[in-house]
């Protein structure tokens, strides 16, 4: 199956980009910020790319350290059933991914070459394997956390870094990749402590932003839920105030979100049976910042090199 | 399709572990180094597991500085198209991992879903996208190499840092996983500079690992090809020499491979027109240090408190 012949309309809408993506991808891939791998949504990264994604990173864990988190890392796959019972594929069928192998005999695996060395579809010759993307950071330390027992007295706080997180969304805008670092953090407890950490994280996020000098802008918002069922659940969360993200101008001609905060109320605590320290079940909330879109942004505000951008953001991402 | 029910036999014999690396894997587990996920090879890291990995990857750094290496980063996605042209398939079906996703509409949607909470198979709703995870960390980097035209005199030493690769072997061998990472270099350019190359990093590794007081052996290996053509593929490149292995005891009957030397000869530079400064074709070879199994090996030889390590290995490790 080929991506241009039969792929859904959402996708063969958004896989051009726009002129002004179009011509932003090719300054960074003439810089050597961005190296090409003939897919839509999946480059390599240079070395001055990687330099100002691994010190925003770091100033992120700095401004998380009164947290005291507990840091945890998970690999960017998880179990299948994981996903399932997070309910991840209700809300988000389409950015799924699972992984297909191939667990035939010599005869069908000389088949399978045949056809992949034709161009043609080897498809028919995977199987499902019991292993999925993780679709979002957090994913992985609920059930994690859940084995654990009841939590202590104030719950839990994690920081996961940066991790690899999958969505199938090709896209001719550099802004939109295939896998990218999401750097998150997590609370889960009770519910006034989730939201306070919360609200205190948005305060935080909203300095970040200023002290790397990128016009950010912070709003209530909604996932990108499948289907027309999806729109009722994006007007719910958006009147429920579940979903806040800021936002920031790159290449698109609307701003692009960067980084988000979201209150799952008792959704993650229900599904992996997490309990607090009283046995009622926990809440949770999350904050993710996608570290490969802040470091576009700041490309495209300061310049294509860091060594002559304000020094006053300078300072901040380097000085420390 | 569940993983007990429908695996071949090469899994089945393999997923149960040993009682010694079962074990093993129970002590992590208890110490919080390995968070079980339910899946087997797929385990969250703790932060003192994780510092390990993070230390000897440092040290990895620090003994490749003199090579001068340029430092691309790839994510664990790579086109599908490039898995086929490197000849992957031919050799390692049983191995890769093709990313599926869901392309269908609401009506589908809403059976994917259904087919799921039943615990059903919901693979039939899901089709191949033009993704694949990445097998081994320095594939995505030959067509990266490649579009940039001939290399420059003296061929080019890349350093890839730790990336994700996928293989298919669930197992309960703590030291084999689904996804790890692997501390990869690759040296592309004439036979003479790529040969002389991985000869001075054979002599780096064992180095590091008497540093580290691993008790390591090298030794002329061979890949894990599928099937009856594979052995002879394998018995041919243990006959040249292709490939070198460094094994160190884990829990497992024998040494585990830790890390691998490999003379590519003309295979990349043929498969994505990889050209000389002269026009003729590339050779190339790469180097990886499995760095979960290094970090087990760590914990098996000296303890499950870094600590109370030998103040040698903790000098190597923490004092840089």
């Amino acid at each position: 199956m080929s991506a241009i012949t039969n792929v859904p309309e959402r996708i063969t809408k958004t896989i051009a980009g726009t002129a002004e993506e179009q011509q932003f991808l090719q300054e960074l891939i003439a810089a050597g910020l961005l190296l090409p791998s003939g897919e839509p949504g999946v480059y390599g990264r240079g070395m001055v790319f990687e330099d100002v994604r691994n010190r925003f990173d770091e100033l992120v864990t700095r401004t998380g350290l009164p947290d005291q988190p507990e840091r945890p890392r998970f690999p960017p796959i998880l179990p299948r059933r994981t996903l399932e019972k997070a309910g991840y594929l209700k809300s988000f069928p389409h950015l799924c991914g699972a992984v297909f192998s191939f667990a035939g005999n010599e005869r069908e695996a000389m088949s399978l070459v045949e056809c992949a060395s034709n161009g043609a579809d080897w498809s028919g010759f995977l199987s499902m394997t019991d292993v999925v993307l993780v679709p979002a950071a957090c994913y992985p330390a609920y059930p994690a956390m859940a084995l654990r027992g009841p939590l202590p007295k104030g719950g839990v706080t994690l920081d996961l870094g940066g991790s690899y997180v999958f969505r199938n969304e090709p896209s001719g805008d550099p802004a939109r990749l295939q896998m990218f670092h999401q750097r998150e953090m997590v609370r889960i407890g009770a519910e006034e402590d989730v939201l306070a950490w919360r609200d205190v994280w948005m305060k935080r996020a909203t300095g970040i932003f200023q002290q790397v000098c990128l016009d950010a802008t912070l709003d209530v918002a909604s996932d990108p839920f499948f289907g027309r069922g999806g729109k009722l659940l994006a007007k719910n969360q958006l009147a429920q105030g579940l979903k806040f993200e800021v936002l920031v101008p790159i290449a698109s001609p609307g701003p692009t979100a960067v980084s988000s905060f979201n209150y799952h109320q008792e959704h993650f605590g229900t599904a992996f049976g997490i309990t607090q320290h009283d046995g009622s079940v926990a809440q949770s909330a999350c904050l993710g910042f996608g570290l490969e879109r802040i470091t576009l942004a700041l490309f495209r505000k300061h310049g294509l090199n860091p060594s002559s951008w304000p020094t006053e953001v300078r300072t901040v991402l380097w000085s420390a």
